[in-house]
């Protein structure tokens, strides 16, 4: 391909920050670089804490130990999501819960979750797809109404805002107890494989930093809180190496212009397309009034599973790779035969018509146009 | 401190790599390097399948995915191990039995772990420890006897082999039914974080690339085995970003350099240290028979606590860094109130007695041996 779905975009400053990692004679986790993301995060975007994990999945799995996710506790979220969303609940014995999107978006159809709670319901777990936020008055309302959690999936989210009925704008991941990021290589700010915990919920803090250290108190312990450490807790090893802090130390340094980029690329696609989506019936992305953009993805609704496959054709006749991602989870291999739910059509609409065009930062958008 | 416990080696290729796999476009997991890490080891120490991991943590894990440990199934590991030995099965809901160590190495007692299988038990875990081989020949005749799996945690096991009663050698990790290793910054082939599990038995090596890679067939898909992917499994994202796999292979490409340097420096002290050891009522270790040194750990077991104590400081008042680690996890605080069986005196002793000695590349023995 010539121009590929995606490419990872290097600021110049990742390999001497690694090199640096190297040198300070530390390159396993916690460490100088780990610090100063965390630092970065929690000023930034108002996190109450932030800890770097080695992937979303990681912080997702996180999450659900923090909330002490058991056999038969029922966790809502979109069946348009990436696997882990759920995955990482099912490891604990939860069972799914699957939503609809809705209509105007493929986030979840706020309106649908209130029918879906029952008396086992621990957690609502919001996606904010392409970094569009969920309408988050609405979810955390029914958090409080109904003492739940909310966990946000914020993987595409990074640097993006929710603009709640009082006027005021909070960063998406900073609204629900926990939040859990990606660094994905896809993602507007990389690490390669990568991810973060949000923890806005302060009861979760010194539990959260526990889980992190394999169920150790050792971060206490350097601290001079306690005098020994040792097993305290359940946990798992997920904090990334500082040769990955440090990789992403480099991207942060660099958020603003690469989000300025990226956003004038998605208004770019977004203005130069109208007409032609209008001519063949194509939705072009709709940001309700709450949500702003971080110009993380550029997608498209096709009018038919066949008009989407005939546009990936073409722009693969041209040496331009576009891709559709999720199917439907609660009609997955997997999850198929448990799932006794309604139909979710729109869910099933975005997994058949829904179309990524290629974006990042070196892309020149106008090529894309071209081929279209 | 002038001489720190580890020293992370760089063989002056990681930056080189990591370079590369950010110009090759790809960064994620289950890329270039990661194959040729894979390769690398299947190749070398006859592992039937390899795949990388973001730590041995996540390796054990996944192997307890894959030998679906559930909730009141019973395993075998020694007390005197990391934590993560024991909570990768904790997290499935699995019953730690702990086993003592050995009297002439802090190894499971392998005359022990007979006496504690019932009718629950799943899984043994031998703990290499300081990459020191356990008796797998009894091990895995108990294996079979009982219908058990063997996942050898061989965090520490690189590079070593066991000597078995019919004279080959083999490698550690290629006996038991999965093997964990650990690339953690402290060993002796490193990425900061970084692990491996080894699949042996051939059963597993379907599932174990479903789970590595979230629950999906992506890799079959990508093969073109399947004509699409989705969701077919429970999983995480255990597969580390291609700049920890360019890391590895670095290192990997120095492997006989580096064990054998690594192994002129345990000779070293085991040489020089005789005499001191003698007078001051201080253990060496020992190597049973059927093991090999993979110069991973020095280590001594001192007299008394005490003993330790003012060799610590010692060491200290010179600006040498050692360290103790374990402590018995039965004893610890998350498992104590859980632990029903006999004291297990050996591991307590080591946990009371055990030193380690600095241990890296560049380090220069006499230095050490002269404070002493």
């Amino acid at each position: 391909m010539d121009i590929p779905f995606n490419k990872p975009y290097l600021t110049g400053k990742e390999l001497v920050y690694i090199e640096d990692a190297v040198k300070k004679g530390k390159i396993s986790g916690n460490g100088y670089y780990t610090h100063l993301c965390h630092d970065f995060f929690e000023r930034r975007y108002g996190f109450n804490k932030c800890l770097l994990t080695t992937s979303c999945t990681d912080a997702l799995e996180m999450a659900t130990l923090l909330i002490d996710i058991k056999e038969g506790d029922e966790v809502i979220m979109p069946s348009y999501t990436f696997v882990s969303t759920a995955n990482a609940f099912v490891l604990r014995g939860a069972t799914i819960i699957f939503a609809d999107s809705r209509t105007d978006h493929p986030g979840i159809d706020e309106d649908h979750i209130e029918a879906l709670i029952t008396k086992k319901t621990k957690a609502i777990v919001p996606v904010h797809y392409a970094g569009v936020a969920c309408d988050m008055d609405k979810i955390m309302a029914l958090a409080a109404k109904y003492n739940l959690y909310v966990i946000e999936d914020a993987a595409q989210a990074i640097d993006s805002f929710y603009i709640g009925k009082d006027g005021v704008k909070r960063a998406l991941g900073s609204i629900g107890h926990l939040a859990a990021f990606s660094f994905h290589e896809t993602k507007n700010i990389i690490s390669g494989e990568g991810g973060m915990l949000a923890i806005n919920d302060t009861r979760f803090s010194e539990r959260a930093e526990v889980i992190w250290e394999k169920g150790t108190n050792r971060s206490a312990f350097f601290r001079g809180e306690v005098d020994k450490y040792g097993w305290v807790d359940v946990g798992s090893s997920f904090l990334p190496s500082e040769i990955i802090a440090a990789f992403l130390w480099a991207q942060l340094e660099n958020i603003v212009d690469i989000q300025q980029v990226r956003k004038s690329h998605w208004e770019y696609y977004n203005n130069k397309l109208q007409n032609w989506a209008l001519e063949n019936e194509i939705q072009l992305p709709i940001l309700p009034s709450f949500a702003t953009n971080n110009g993380h993805m550029f997608y498209i609704v096709c009018k038919s599973i066949e008009q989407r496959q005939s546009i990936i054709e073409k722009l693969k006749s041209k040496k331009i790779l576009s891709v559709f991602h999720y199917i439907s989870l609660h009609g997955s291999p997997f999850y198929k035969n448990s799932y006794i739910g309604r139909d979710l059509s729109e869910s099933d609409r975005y997994s058949d018509r829904l179309l990524r065009l290629p974006m990042f930062y070196e892309l020149d958008v106008q090529e894309i146009i071209n081929a279209l």
